[in-house]
């Protein structure tokens, strides 16, 4: 296999995904120079003081002209703004957002085209933890990681992400990015939709929190999700609204249907249902058993 | 504080439950003489092996018939067949199941009438693993037990109960067995109904598990509690509908609204609802952190 090595690597936005790449990079050694740019010069200066970069940019134009690949972590909604000031001259392009659709639609609007060099991207990784302090090379170790190239796409920039990736330790998949909202809007988006308004219905709107006294572990785990960053989820939400709202009404309409099984007193066809998720749940658990004993 | 003393305890079920309270009582010396009794033999046997229990009995009436405290541990569905077989004399009565409305409706129609003894309750404590083999004297340590006493309850009996369960390192709280039944229907059975739904909606009724390859920590949290028994969850739904409709339709209604929001791109809107439920959440967890900080 080709050795990964990159002359310049700029990533723009150092949180928690940006600085755990850069840390990635530096431990892996993968870059001759990371260089950032934050717009919070507090995040940036603690990445140099950390060594997890070589230097803090005064300007997206500065950080990425001279870079060979260039990682974009910053909001959604922050995209174009980003992208606009970046003067294209050949640098790959990847990005780490839960939406791919919105990203290429956003990446379209700024050039007019796709550029050959720009390969969407997604990490499935994450961490409660937040920022810069909390940069974790090894993030990435056992997790996934999807790309979707589009037919403007040129081989050789999706090799060289591919590459990136697989030396932090992650596994790539690549699919079509309407596939990859599809799936993200099912595994992820909507369970945290669900989080959310679990906690918002049990606490009638913010006005009881009695109710909570007396949650269960059932409820403990499912919560936990509802602490997620409002303004992230929002702006997910908002940028992959169709592939929501489709596996939303799926989910509506079975939980109508187990709603009538349970108006009806129909224990034997609730148990059906039950018993055929759980072992839908048994068969997802030793998966994810397989892929940590294979180290993968 | 008066000791908490008995002669002789019979467990009726010897589950993770019912061999959890016999460990404790065993670790706690509260009683003289602990005899149980299972529909199944090995669990007997097992317990009498691992020295949770001094006796196992052929039968429940020869395990209550001498018991100054009898604790059913059965599932609510086998109750109305347990209570017949045993003939009153004085004993205090208490349970753990999960839900009280429809046990004490059971006890009224076995015994004509609520025994002054019957002393409802609901441990609020549970663990992935299963029978006598997990029995853990420690597992209502820190957590709460719910005792639901009716009118016709004595105060005496009340007390009794209630000091077993501090003995065990719980936190006893009384309220009406409505209230019990209207919590545990939003903190934990709507929870795992959701729980079951997502995985069977996201499996496409079991026809697809592509999608589980891709599921994030979000979802991973939300399914463990999908692999749950399905028999005894089917019981819980069936014997506590009502409480659970009501906060099913009350669940879907914000669900809708949701929905629409996130069809209209209203993602200020959005982002108050993930506020409003994040600092519900963050109370919650609070709540946990105080309470296991007083160790109580």
């Amino acid at each position: 296999m080709v050795e990964t090595k990159f002359q310049q690597v700029a990533i723009i936005g150092l949180g928690l995904m940006g600085a755990s790449i850069a840390a990635g990079i530096k431990q892996q050694a993968l870059a001759a120079n990371v260089v950032a740019w934050d717009a919070d010069a507090t995040s940036l200066d603690l990445g140099c003081d950390l060594g997890l970069i070589d230097k803090a940019s005064d300007s997206i134009a500065d950080a990425t002209s001279e870079a060979d690949l260039i990682i974009l972590s910053v909001p959604v909604q922050a995209m174009a703004g980003v992208l606009s000031q970046i003067t294209l001259n050949g640098q790959i392009i990847t990005d780490v957002s839960s939406v791919k659709g919105f990203v290429i639609d956003t990446v379209k609007a700024v050039y007019g085209e796709i550029p050959a060099n720009f390969v969407p991207g997604h990490p499935i990784a994450g961490s409660e933890k937040h920022g810069v302090i909390a940069a974790n090379p090894d993030l990435f170790r056992r997790h996934r990681v999807i790309l979707t190239p589009l037919k403007e796409t040129s081989d050789q920039s999706t090799e060289k992400v591919t590459r990136l990736w697989t030396s932090l330790g992650a596994e790539v998949v690549l699919m079509t990015p309407e596939h990859h909202d599809d799936v993200l809007a099912q595994t992820s988006h909507l369970p945290h939709l669900l989080a959310y308004a679990l906690v918002d219905t049990l606490s009638a709107g913010g006005d009881s929190l009695e109710v909570f006294e007396y949650a269960a572990g059932g409820f403990r785990d499912f919560s936990r999700i509802a602490a997620s960053d409002p303004t992230m989820w929002s702006d997910i939400f908002s940028t992959n609204a169709s592939p929501v709202v489709d596996i939303l009404e799926k989910y509506v309409t079975e939980l109508q249907h187990l709603k009538q099984l349970i108006e009806e007193g129909d224990s034997e066809a609730l148990k059906a249902v039950f018993e055929r998720a759980k072992a839908a749940r048994d068969h997802f658990s030793k998966l994810q058993q397989t892929r940590h004993a294979n180290g993968g």
